[in-house]
Order: structure tokens, then C-alpha cells, then sequence
């Protein structure tokens, strides 16, 4: 069976990066080109390359960067990956979709359209069926987004949970790694030794994609489910990997142990599929008094081709009645470019993609 | 009118040495001697003093260090502040005090004792009444702590605004700086491009001493205030700053400008008092998006020689009911040495010292 | 006696707070406007400003911005100090210079000119006649450039030891500061936990600029000094503060005793002249077994008002009969804003300005 | 064919869990048992491992540590790979020998002993000899040593260079890795946003082994070569990867051209008998302006096995008649367990070992 062929666009960001990592060697895709602006055309994948963690095939680091025209790629790859900056994405990926493309992108200009899904195969895969009313692109075009960075690391324990004790108020608070702003991203002099409490409309994106993406889909639109989101986000000095804080209101009063046993032994579609990218448990528990820990833990927990990929929690407590934890995941994984992978994997495994 | 001479109990750690940095040149205090363990013995301070943002006179660089010797300092400082680990902090206070001296001290071993205050002369100067009944130790002596480095910074916001909204739920997350490990504390190679989530018995402090500090008191002991506290508490790679993220349910509903106006128009007795260590307004709110920063605010905001007693309060949010904000305090002067100096000085200013 | 009204070009970076941090209540000049580039016209000073160890007052932090206009600046101001990049310092500078201005800068552009001096008062102050060879502006205007950072932090060791004992070889590796990258400067993703073994033009910099700060001058232009100069230079994720490991091949035999001696008794012109930004001592030589470092040591050593204006050597020792050495020099301080402003108090003092 | 049975000493530390990563599904060795100290006794290795890019199997996770017993020891491991503090190391070392074992040691305390050779498989081989003579210990006992982290990553391009060119003066600054320090090592404190000019004992081992390294041995001892080097060591805030900078006259005049090629043509002994942890080649020249960096570099460049094993060379250039170039090599990898490793791999794969 012949691959999917594939356009990456903005493949120069730490995003578009992640998209190479994910595809290299991919039983479903295959890389047709690498798109970014102007300033990189005809440079070297290898020449921009910067990831701490991985290693990519001469071939790959051969590949030459093309200006993004749209009229080629859609006449060249079948699909799309976006990790393009939210400012072009919108109508970069409208245009896409227009022209009859399967668009899986990890900007967040589309998020929140009203038949545009935040897919994430472990939780919502029903979802993926409004991309029958994304009418308006025509040709059978249409647009898949990943949830942001910060919200899809919770977004798993939080379904977990909420499937089997309902949620009602979830506070969060984050400490998001530098690879998140993109690149140049945060001024040196700006990060080392510090903390700055402000990323850009990040509270509202997680106090709005979570209960979208915990919620339910008919012809009509989403229903965003009903419980509260409070969100604080911060930037801190780590390069890959969010940390963030949770206290959560149950409408039931689960023990600590039912908490931690609903989270291990939580399985979705993703699984069930056996989706190439996806982790063998989605969300895994550790037991130490110190851990998740981004330098130890962001890559952990999965199977060689899939790290990075499950969301990591730990320290479960109990307080006055709340229930208290950390949760760790890969930002430009599974947060980023391994999202949309996963996504277009589910596509193909289901026969949605034309 | 001769100053009163102390002993400072720690001087070679970081609390010890912000101790010393706040009693050079004080109009009541003079430092009798600097006392640490052993190993430390007959070291000058000049050789073991490590801050970044702090120097020191000559005659203070060559003050040597002495072994912690009980009889001799109580026989020569009539005061003493107390910068040593908790573990050791327990029976020397109470020895300490036992020889009817007074001590203010950073140390949580005495915090939570039934008698025992945690002062903030802007919060509960009433509380120093507490010490009448210290009569366990005889002799006059006493113990007054200053409360943990997480607590003090959001103390005082959190007083502000219980007196006049009612505080009903606070959600807590703290991103802690390393010089809050003591030293040498968080090896580098934990720290560097790290979060760790994890701060031994920090949450549980927090949890209890906040409602201590805001609550009343009467012969009886204490009645803590009767709000929740639930805290996640995190060190990050920052040197010197405590930012914590709140989350606030009010009993009332509270706009975004009366929460301002709260926080900025506060004072309390160590203003009206004016203590030497007291800075002219307790609270300090910013008003940019991304501010307080621990790099760029830890120290601002207070007149020269009090840099770092206000808590710098920014980001101030509405989100489903609740009212968000970010805190920030610098967590070895406010948040430790600072502290207890200005406890001293209400005592000194209200005629409680012998 | 009325201060000399001052321009500060390229006010927003680095370089351009440091000249508004050494001029505020400075005794000679008084600054008559803060120019930047258009993105900043009308912002205040206080709300671009970042540096971590100093306070403005608020009327400097009202300030607002202007755009650089060169008619403007030159009728309004009597002497000009230039932060811009050195992409735009070559032309802009001898425009000014042209309008008759007294141009000290930070700028490299007109370093190597043929009658600009590289100028450092306690070195070569008879450099300063210079100027009247300038006669390309006309009008009585010249430029006044103050050493590269990496350059200005170790000729002051190199020259006390040069006059006494003859350099042949000097072997220099550096670890450079971010904020000598200016802002936004290097991402934060190449920073933390990273060095970066490449400075743009740095190397060839301070293997040219020695020889000639170090040199002669007669009308008929520099004569540089005869030692050898080989360079590597490095950015280290340190928020301020070059250190410097220095091999030295001598002409004589000085014993290290001999060294520190010349090192720690240097005294400029400078210092004769008691110019208000002089340190006491140019150098100070420190002994123990692990300093200078830039977290104790940048601003260390001088009186209040002149921090970060001395250079700070330690660990001198003797290999196979070279001389090691580490130096240590503040690169936005000593080695950018600084350093103009104390050719330009030299100027005042010796009535150069016109 | 059975594997050899190999114990590993100080195996918490950073070198001993180096030492474990390189021996998980080794051809020619088999772990059979993990020491420390007491303090460690029957904790898991899971549970004290702290490596940023490596994953170990679950069955490494579990093994138990023991306490150094050094009769245990010598009764059922055939071979010793040491990675205990240089302070044990000395007795512990002799002991074993002396009891007949091979001991490979990272450890510094036997370097320069009479008849022990500082072992690099690419550059020395010849120097194994040396164990015939260490009768001292009998029983067929003796020591091999790896060089010193710092003398390692440059011991091979100095040889490359060396036998083509001919080596006079070597100057080297370096920008060493925290990991180098030990756990806990260096107080974060001291590390972030620093450069610590002090690292003990280090310039005398790279100023006296590298000599040692590059000489030649017969049975009279071994005679140093006769080039000098002077080295200045320091500190930076960097996890893995210790950089260099050299400075180099050579006895003749090799152009830039000459030194790529010496360099990255040379191939030594161990890529001839193809050892199982030898890069394929051992020096890796980079043409980029602004490499090598650690965080990109440090693991880069070799088989997937054999990760962090070659040196990596960069920025070459002339100055003066002096070659300049940076070097990075891996401090805990091919600087100290790996190297371990590939001398017994050499002594395996020539027959050396009883």
C-alpha cells in the first residue's frame, strides 16, 4: 500500500520540527515537502534544525524548504500539516481547506469554529464527524485542529475523570516550557532566573478548548460540557515540557486510590486502534513524592516511536476536600505536531480520509 | 539612647546572611554576634556571605564567625533573630527562651505551638499579646516566628481583601526560588531548565498558617480564620522571588477595581507605627500585563533600605465567579531575615520588650 | 555652574539604560532627551526599561522617547551618547559628528577610523588629541568610541602589566554576558544550559582594538602596540558580566607577586583627575582560590555611584613560565555605556568640550 | 561465548550511571552487580537514576544496589568499572588489584602512577603494556585509568595533530558541564546565570596527562611529550558537554585545509578492531560559524550505541601563526564512562584480559 503524501508547513518552527521528528520512517505518511516563509526557501532541513533530544536521517536533514504556495502543495500532497503561527494560519488554512485539502493543524485560529473539531482520538473521536458540515470549504476540504499545548496535557486525566466522578470546578495553573513561544520565542535576557506570568491568550484558550473538547457534537455545534475552568499560566525556564498544577471539585467524593486507578487504567481509541503514534497508556501514574519532573520525565512512559506522547501525573493528594495533582506533558509532542499526527492517524484508520 | 545588642543564630545561611543585611546601620538593633555551627567557626563573614543584589560594610565583611554557644549568647545579646533549619530550631529556641530571652525567629518548628505567634505586624499585631502566656519558659523569655517564605507573600493580600469581601476558597500555586532551599540546597543539576514539584512539608504550612496569621486570638490559644487553603507548591529556577498564582471566592462579590483599590490603598500598624523595616505602602499593585517578574520586581517598590518587605500584587482577572491574580515577594527579606526584624521592631516601637 | 545638556541615542537597549543609569543626577551632563527608533517614539522610559540591579527615579522613568531626528538632536543637545547597534551607528555618528557635535559612543563602526580613538582615561587619555584631526565633520564635531566590552575589561590589567613588564603574547578566551547581545538578543531556547563558541566580528575586535588602545598616537594616526593578541570568544547564559581567562607571555620575568602588585596598585588619569564615574582602584585583585564571579563579583569593589567601573582579576598563576589569569568586567557598565561617559567626563575635565 | 561478569563501583553517581547505560545489552559484558556506598544499600537503580536522554529497561531499573564489599566483589565479577570519588578511589582501587581483578577506573587517583597507563584506545594502545609491570599488586591484578573529562575531548584532535604537524604550545580555556561535578555537585546557588573560574585540581591534571597521554611508554616508565600546555578551567551552567577552546603552535605550518583533514581522516585502533562503543569516527569536524554547542552537539555524530563518544571540532581558524578551534566531547560519556568502557573493550578485543 502507497503512503499518504504529506506538506508540512512552517516546518522551520519548533513545531513544524516536531512534524519532521514525527513522520520520519511513518507507516501511514510521507513527507512530499517542506514549506516555510520566504527568509528560509531553499534552506537545508538540516541548517535550521534544532531539537536537543533527536536525531533525523541524512536524508532528512537533506530536505530543501520551499516557499508555502498554496496552489502546489495542494497540487502536490494530499495532506496537510500546519505548524504555522496562529497570525497566517487562519486564512493560509481556509484557503487550504477550499481547495479540497485535509488540513491537521496545531494553530489555533480554527479552534473554536463551530463545526471545526479539537480532536484528540483518546477522548472525543466522535467528533471527527463535523467535518462533514465544514460545507463551506468545499471539494471535501476540511480542518482538524489539536488542542493547545497547555490544554491538552490535562485534557486526558481530566476525561479520565470526568467520565467516572464528574467534574465540576478544575484550577489550573501552569509552568510552561520555553519551546512553546516558538522560535527566537523568549528573549534570553527575559527567561534566565525567571518567571513570566503571561502568555498571550492562554488562560482563555484553556478555559474555553477543555469543556469543548470534554463536551458533545451534533449537526448543530458543540456543547461545550459543564464543568469550570480557572486558569493561571506562566512561562518558566525549562525548554521542553509543561508542568501544571491541578485542584479538582468532583461532583462525587472518589478516594485518592479510585483517582489514581480511573488515570492508569484509562485507555481510549487511540489505543484500541492501536494508532501508530499513540502511547501504550495514555496517562501514566508515578508514585514518587518529587515527580512528574520535566528534565526526568517528558519523554517517558512510551514506546520508543511514541515518546512523549501520554501525560504524566503525580503527587495525588487530598485537600479540605479537593483533589490535588501535577501533571507533565510534551508540549511540541503531544501538545504540538505529535497531536495532529495522531489526529490524521486516527483519519486514516477509520477510512475518513477521502 | 543605646541600641539593643542581638545575636544573630545561622549567620552563614541564606536567611542568616539577609539577617545581617537587615540589621546594618538599624536604628534599634546592633549585632552583638554572629553564630553558626562549628564548621563555621572563626570564619569571617566577608569569606562565607554569598548575595547577589547586597553589599556589606568592611567592619561587617570582618566580623568572625562564632560557635552557637547558649549560655554565652544569652549572657551577652539581649535579642535574638534566628536563622537556623528547623530541625535544630525546636529545643534551641525553646532553650533559648528558656534563659528568658526574647526570639524572633524564621524557623517553623514553633509556628503551629499553642501560644507561639506568627506575626505580621501589618496583619495581626494583637497577636503579640500571645507571649504573656509563653510562661513555659519562664524568665520573661519568648518565641515569635515570622511565617513560612509562601505564606507571608500572599498574607497580606489575603488579609486586605478578607476584611473587606470575605474569603471563602483560595487556590494557591507557587513557583519558589531556590534561595528558599537554604544552601547549598537544590543541586544545579536538579535545578538548571527544571521545575520540581515537590517542597517538603510546604503545602501543609501553607494550608495551616495562613488561617493561623488571619485568625484571632485569646488566652484560650488561637481560632483560625475559617476560609480553605488548598496549595500546590513548585521551586523553579529563580534565585530570589516567590511568585504564587491565586485563585479567590469571595463571600461577596467584589469588582475588578474595588479588589485594586483593596490591595493598593492598605496599610497597616507597621505603617502608622512607621518601623524602620516597614515599607510606605505594603502592597504594591502593577497594572501591565505581564508584571510582577521575580528579575525585574523582587526588590522594587519600597523606600532604600526596606527594598523587598512589599508584596507586589499583578494580573488581577475575572473568571467564572473567581478572581484571579499573581503575587509576588521576595521569599529571604518579606518572606524570611525581613520578617522577624520587623517583628522586632513592632515589639521594640510597642514597649514589649523587656 | 549649568550641566551640559546630553543626548542618549538607542535608549530602549541595554547599552542606552546604562547611559540613562549613569547619568541620573550625574554632576556634569543632564539629559536633555532619550531617542530611540520609531517603534519606540513616546513610550516611557519606565515602561521599556529592564535592568535588574538598579532603580530609577520617576521622573526619569516619565521620560518619554523621541524618534531620532538629527536636526532635532543636534540643536537641542550639546553632546551626544550613542547606544545603537553599529549597523546604524556609522552613518548617523558622523552626521552628528558633521553638525558639530561631540559624538561618544558605544558603537564599533568608527572604532578603527583612522584619528577616532578607541579611548580608556586610565590608559590612553593623550589619545584624546586625536580629535583634532577629525577635521572630515568640520564644525568642531568628533567621535569618541569607547573599547569593545570583551576589549575593555582586560586592557586594564594588560596595560599595568605592559608598562611594567612588556607583553609578547596575551591568549584570551571569553565568557561572555547576554545582555551584551543586546534585546532581544539571543533566544532563550539557545541559551539556557548552552554555550555558543561564536560572536560576530568579536574576535577580530579585540585582536585589533588592543594594539591600538595600548598604542600610540601622533598626527600621522595609530601606532599599535607590538604583542600578539589571539582571541576565542563565547556566550555563556550569564545575565551580566565578561570573564576572561588570560594566558601572558612577558617580555621580563615578574614574579606573581610582582604581577598583583602592578595589578592592585594601578592608578590612571582617571583616578588623578578624580573623574566622578572613576572607580578608586581600576583593578582589584582578588585571592581567593575562586574568583571573580559574575554573580558575586560584577558590581563589586567600587564606590556607590561608580559600580561595575572596575576591573576584578583573580587566580593568577604561573605555567610553564605564562601567566594565567581570570578578569572579570561589567560589559554594559565598564565595557559599553561606562565607558563614554567617562571619556566624556574626561573631556569636561580637562576642558576638551567646546 | 559467555560474557564477562563486571561489577560497577560508585554506581549512583553520574559516571556510575553512565557506566550502567553503556553496559545495558553490551556484547562483551555482563553486570553483575551495581556498589555504593552504604547510603545506598538495596534502593533501586530506578529509583536513584537521573540521566536527561536515556531510558533504561525495567529490568536495569530493579537491579538492587549493594554496599562496596570488597571481597564480594573480587568473588564474583571478573572485572571492575569504577566511578567512585577520586578520594575512595585510591585504596579501593589498589585493593582490588590487588586481589587480581581488572579494574577500569574513570577515578584520577592512580593517573599518573608509575606503570599505570591513561588508556585511549585511538591514541594509545601501545601503552596497555604497562599493566606487565604493576606487579605490585600480583595475582594478575592491575589498573587502567581514563584520562580526566577535560583531557579527553581534546587528547584526540591534539594526536591527530600532533603526529602530522607537530604539537609546540597548547592553550585551552574550557566551558565545563555541571554534570562533571558529581551529584549533588555544585549548588544551584552558585550555578545559574554563573561561570565559577575554579574547578580543583583540574588545570594540573590536563597541564601533566596530556603530555602523559600522547608520550611513550617502555619499561622504565613512560616519557611525556615534549609539547606544553596551559590550560584556564571553569565552570558553566550547561548539563552535559564540556567545550574547549584551543589556541595551538604547531612545529610546522600546516594550512586550515591540512587540519580539517588531519582531523577528520584520523581513525585509531579502536575503529580498526571495530569496538562495540567506538564512533565510527572519532573526531567529527563542523563547518557551520557557531558550532559546536553542547546542547545540539554533545550526542551527535555517532552510531546510536556509541552516542556521545567522539569529539567534535569546530570553528577553525588562524590568527597570529596560531590555529585557533572549539572542541566539545561528552564529559560523562566518552570524558568518563565510555572511555572506561572502550579500554576494556580494547583489552577484550586483544586478547589482554585473563
Amino acid at each position: 500500500m502507497s503512503k499518504i503524501s504529506v506538506a508540512v508547513l512552517g516546518a522551520t518552527g519548533p513545531i513544524g520540527q516536531r512534524f519532521v521528528q514525527m513522520l520520519e520512517g511513518h507507516p501511514y505518511f510521507e513527507v512530499e515537502g517542506l514549506y516555510a516563509s520566504e527568509r528560509s526557501d531553499g534552506k537545508r532541513f538540516g541548517d535550521i534544525v534544532k531539537i536537543r533530544d533527536c536525531e533525523f536521517s541524512d536524508e532528512t536533514m537533506g530536505i530543501r524548504i520551499k516557499t508555502m504556495d498554496i496552489d502546489r502543495i495542494s497540487k502536490n500532497a494530499e495532506l496537510v500539516f500546519s505548524g504555522i503561527p496562529s497570525e497566517l494560519a487562519g486564512p493560509t488554512e481556509s484557503e487550504l481547506a477550499g481547495k479540497g485539502m485535509a488540513v491537521f493543524t496545531n494553530a489555533g485560529s480554527h479552534r473554536m469554529d463551530r463545526h471545526v473539531p479539537i480532536l484528540i482520538p483518546e477522548i472525543n473521536p466522535d467528533h471527527a464527524s463535523s467535518i462533514e458540515q465544514q460545507d463551506t470549504y468545499g471539494n471535501g476540504g476540511y480542518i482538524v485542529t489539536n488542542a493547545n499545548c497547555s490544554s491538552t496535557g490535562i485534557a486526558m486525566p481530566l476525561f479520565a475523570l470526568d467520565r467516572k466522578f464528574g467534574l465540576d470546578e478544575v484550577f489550573v495553573s501552569t509552568y510552561q516550557a520555553l519551546s512553546g513561544a516558538g522560535y527566537p520565542g523568549v528573549p534570553s535576557l527575559d527567561a534566565v532566573g525567571n518567571v513570566i506570568p503571561f502568555i498571550d491568550k492562554e488562560e482563555e484558550k484553556m478555559e474555553s478548548e477543555l469543556t469543548k473538547i470534554l463536551g458533545g457534537y451534533s449537526k448543530d455545534g458543540f456543547k461545550p460540557a459543564d464543568f469550570k475552568v480557572m486558569a493561571n499560566c506562566a512561562r518558566v525556564p525549562v525548554v521542553d515540557g509543561h508542568l501544571e498544577s491541578l485542584v479538582i471539585k468532583f461532583e462525587s467524593s472518589p478516594s485518592l486510590e479510585d483517582i489514581s486507578c480511573a488515570l492508569s487504567e484509562f485507555r481510549g481509541e487511540a489505543q484500541t486502534l492501536k494508532l501508530p503514534s499513540a502511547p501504550d497508556a495514555p496517562i501514566i501514574v508515578r508514585t514518587e513524592k518529587n515527580r512528574p519532573q520535566p528534565i526526568y520525565d517528558v519523554l517517558a512512559g512510551s514506546p520508543e516511536r511514541a515518546k512523549g506522547m501520554a501525560s504524566t501525573v503525580g503527587r495525588i493528594r487530598e485537600s479540605n476536600g479537593f483533589c490535588k495533582m501535577f501533571v507533565l506533558s510534551h508540549n511540541t509532542l503531544r501538545g504540538g505536531a505529535g497531536g495532529s499526527v495522531l489526529n490524521a492517524e486516527l483519519f486514516k484508520a477509520k477510512g475518513l480520509l477521502r
